[in-house]
């Protein structure tokens, strides 16, 4: 149960979503453009799974099951891909420049000062630009920002795995904006 | 220098504003209604000080100076006062309430799942609603990710603290809607 009455019973950042849709509005439309605007460079499925990735470090379940499956529908991979990239994507056979980008990810993660120079210059050798530099910082900021939002509260998530997977395609569907109300 | 061209000189978040306008405006409108929105009974004061004391404990200069200043320009007090909210909050003449926020903040900080049942209920005691303590969550989540956003991307900031305290009552006027562009 949440840590304040939140009169819903919907899960996650849902939940506190539809009860101060004053600050659901910007959240989502942040989500939104980061996530899911065509005019990028990144696919969708990395930008998910960069912020999977976050919620994974983070430990916060429901943001990782959400966009763990999503990222898993829009890049082909199921449950045990996705948790493979979790626990150590240097095994996987990510693109260096994805594997660059989860590595400024996991810097930003533990703090903004832990991004060096060097890890920034590894993403540019595998061919990063600028502002895919600036949006993956960005989307692990915001990530440090919504798992906070979700777990400080107490919210309540399902924990079976597949109610996410089946639920993917869906929400990629949708996308973020007013996804509350459907 | 920052760690990407921005091809501007404003410091901190502000020349990433206006680098990326896509996500400037979810953020600036996540920051306006949580920082100043009037139908709040936090004050603006109150809710200034909390995103200053969460963005001392990241370390983020820019964000500690910029809103401890306008907190400080809200509350009355000068620079010497904030230090000592940021240093030791338990030992300055803040309400029990407020010291029960700036508590929770500090767990949000660390994570979200450092938020316990007991310190919910201490903020209870002290007189907060359930609002109360969603917006004080959410702010110290989203200046979580705004001192990742600063310091991920290596931005540079005005070492003179006067220079912060100087425009403080100038950005409390503006707000935070379009600041990049004035």
């Amino acid at each position: 149960m949440a840590h304040i009455e939140l009169n819903n019973d919907l899960p996650g950042i849902r939940g506190l979503m539809a009860y101060r849709p004053e600050t659901e509005k910007p959240l989502n439309a942040l989500a939104e453009v980061l996530l899911r605007d065509d005019n990028n460079t990144l696919s969708r499925g990395e930008r998910e799974l960069i912020a999977t990735y976050v919620s994974y470090l983070n430990d916060c379940f429901f943001c990782q099951n959400v966009h763990g499956s999503i990222a898993g529908h829009y890049l082909n991979c199921n449950i045990e891909q996705i948790d493979k990239i979790k626990a150590d994507f240097s095994e996987t056979d990510l693109s260096p420049k994805m594997k660059a980008f989860l590595n400024i990810a996991a810097r930003v993660q533990i703090g903004g000062k832990h991004v060096s120079e060097d890890d920034i210059a590894k993403a540019r050798e595998a061919g990063a630009t600028d502002i895919e530099i600036h949006d993956v910082v960005l989307i692990a900021a915001a990530f440090c920002m919504f798992n906070r939002y979700v777990d400080g509260l107490g919210t309540w998530a399902p924990q079976d795995r597949m109610f996410y997977v089946n639920r993917a395609p869906q929400r990629a569907e949708e996308g973020y904006l007013g996804s509350v109300f459907k």
